[in-house]
């Protein structure tokens, strides 16, 4: 009798994450000698702890399928990180009572850097707690900070959201700049790296393209020198388009949204750092600005996905269920970058010691001498992530993503758990 | 010898304006026994005042064809507005002559409310200054207030974009709700109308679907309603989508978000609303909160466009000069509702008198009696406009949207304008 399988996603969510869960489902399904049911986290590892399984088996293959155009997470997501085995080993005990109630086997996690700690944790249950289970990691996160991996599912659609949407607002403040807007700021993700901001790079294919400015979080805020930058801008091309990581940080390391700062009538700001960049703008260079925040519309816009990011996804939910197939445990399913020109992949391995903990900073020589723009090299890296469309269908004009059933698992437990 | 064309795009630029200028050009070319070149003025009407003419005939067929996927303005446009005869007479003089000198015979100008205004003056020339000349408005504003015609081409893509983009932030958050961002905020453009905002109300197929809540310009807004609405929404769903009006005013009628800025035009600047509202969800309710301010996105989002959109402004382009050539002026070409469904469309007509400074607002019976969403009515309305995708062609991962050469006519007057 093969044993089950448990799937939970985990952290943000992202345009492809689901395309990842019908790769890990699909395959599951092909290999019904080794694994039996797939059964997943009714939002998240929060699933497993309460024994809030979702069993797949229950969904027609067409709506698996459609997973692979539907944004967000279809079982629901958390932000939810286990402790360390001393420090809250109840948690482990009770995940232990629930695999071993649902006879669990193999567990796929479909997370960022603190979930591959945890698919980590779980590859050790054998091994500390006497509970043998495979656990095999499916990276994903928008911020591209994975180690190993080439690049992280998730990361290559908002890339390419922010790309065309930049060159989009820009060809728009053209147009208009000789009597209206002259600056215009985007607002993107990316806390702790540029990754998501540098994509916005790729907009500018030739000189006066937008984005004129990039600003990154690895690069401290100069006001002198941005204002200068953006003047200089306004008055060569008529008008400076620019990408602002919401994770800018001011010479003290201070985030600058965080910073404190007042508005002009004296009121704290009410958050977000592109309101905060134009009001400078608009005070120091009199400048008429336009501001957008893209916040979860950059990472949900399935309408505009990176055909290589979807099958990139696809590839790793795949693949981390070949490699549990293959005996494998405690790592993680990665890209591979066989060739740079044309671009060619595959889907490769690492361990989740060496990825656990571990976050992928942009390299220096990605970011141009002053500061304020993407290299050569880093075109290079990031142009193949954006490449094709993958368009969902349309039905009365709007994209059709499936939202499954979701049928409960009946529980087996009689004990509760309580989720702090 | 046939009299030449002016063409100006007007006040903000839309994802599908430069379809109408497709429209024109290629239809006036095809028209070449009566209407010689077009010349379109740099930066709107500010080019024929300055005398700042772009010779389209300059341009390739393949150029002129590529403007039909390419959002913005591609000969630049302004917020500028011509003011009476009595006021400034000196204008429309500068007018004359600029006109005289190119032998311009026909005016098409492409914009919202204030550009019909200047439309129908432009054709009162030859009975009021003695110089003959053809006025044929083109019309184009995402606010979708123009009367008479039954939409205004280039509402069509927001309204695509605003319900699309919503659709898919609404899932992301579904997915993340157990644990993290509960209520979820996004600003869209629409000053004095709800057209855009209830645009977004398309994604709501069925109950607990994204959004729960629009916020209208034409419904004061009441703060105690608002919150009530929201949580009800979260205990329901689990969440809460919220699609506001950057328009919303409160009992006094101020705008919520009043900037202190205003554009060219003397309008208020807006923008800012969706961080005030998260903040006040947070406050009163203690939800986790995320918010998206949309901006010019919205708007020059030419990779989700609508196909009636797009079809739409192309028609009343080419519609505009079939009137010209036809012998009319002082009209403007309209997009008529031949049947509902399915739903069938026309060009028609309709004089400027009856266009110039009349807004259309959103009929009281479009907004659900609890003032928080749109109605059946509305819906049937809106549906055909975001029907059918147009994608513009993608090279390396990125729209190929085209810059036109915008060779300027030479100058033939001695005397320069002053354009204040």
């Amino acid at each position: 009798m093969p044993r089950n399988a448990f799937y939970a996603q985990s952290g943000g969510v992202t345009a492809v994450i689901n395309a990842s869960a019908a790769g890990v489902i699909e395959t599951a399904r092909k290999h019904d000698d080794k694994i039996g049911k797939v059964y997943a986290g009714r939002n998240g590892i929060i699933g497993a702890l309460t024994e809030d399984l979702i069993d797949t088996s229950q969904e027609s293959p067409a709506a698996i399928a459609a997973l692979r155009h539907t944004p967000s997470g279809a079982f629901g997501s958390c932000r939810y990180k286990l402790k360390g085995f001393d420090k809250n080993q109840a948690e482990y005990d009770r995940l232990i009572e629930v695999f071993k109630a649902h006879d669990i086997g193999y567990f796929f996690y479909n997370g960022g850097g603190d979930s591959a700690d945890t698919c980590l944790k779980i590859s050790q249950l054998g091994e500390k707690l006497g509970y043998p289970i495979q656990a095999i990691h499916v990276p994903k996160t928008v911020d591209n900070d994975l180690p190993i991996t080439d690049t992280c599912p998730g990361f290559g659609s908002v890339a390419k959201y922010v790309a065309v949407s930049i060159r989009e607002a820009g060809f728009d403040v053209a147009s208009m700049a000789k009597t209206s807007t002259k600056v215009f700021i985007m607002e993107v993700m990316g806390r702790h790296a540029g990754w998501i901001a540098a994509a916005g790079g790729l907009a500018a294919e030739k000189e006066g393209d937008a984005p004129h400015i990039i600003l990154f979080p690895e690069i401290k805020f100069d006001e002198a020198a941005f204002l200068a930058r953006v003047d200089e801008s306004v008055k060569k091309y008529g008008y400076c388009a620019v990408v602002a990581s919401e994770g800018l940080h001011n010479a003290e390391g201070q985030f600058m949204s965080e910073a404190g700062t007042k508005d002009a009538f004296g009121h704290a700001q009410l958050g977000g750092l592109a309101p905060l960049l134009a009001q400078l703008v608009k005070d120091r260079l009199k400048y008429k600005y336009h501001w957008a925040v893209a916040d979860y519309l950059q990472r949900a816009a399935r309408h505009i996905a990176s055909r290589t990011d979807v099958e990139q996804a696809y590839a790793v939910g795949k693949g981390a269920v070949e490699l549990a197939v293959a005996g494998k445990s405690g790592v993680m399913a990665t890209i591979v970058r066989e060739a740079a020109e044309p671009y060619r992949w595959s889907v490769g391995e690492a361990p989740l010691t060496q990825v656990a903990n571990v976050e992928k900073k942009m390299p220096p020589e990605f970011i141009s001498a002053d500061g304020f723009h993407i290299t050569d090299a880093c075109r290079a890296y990031l142009s193949p992530l954006i490449q094709g469309e993958d368009y969902p269908p349309y039905r009365n004009g709007l994209p059709q993503y499936v939202q499954l059933r979701n049928v409960a698992v009946p529980k087996k437990l009689k004990t509760a758990f309580e989720v702090k």
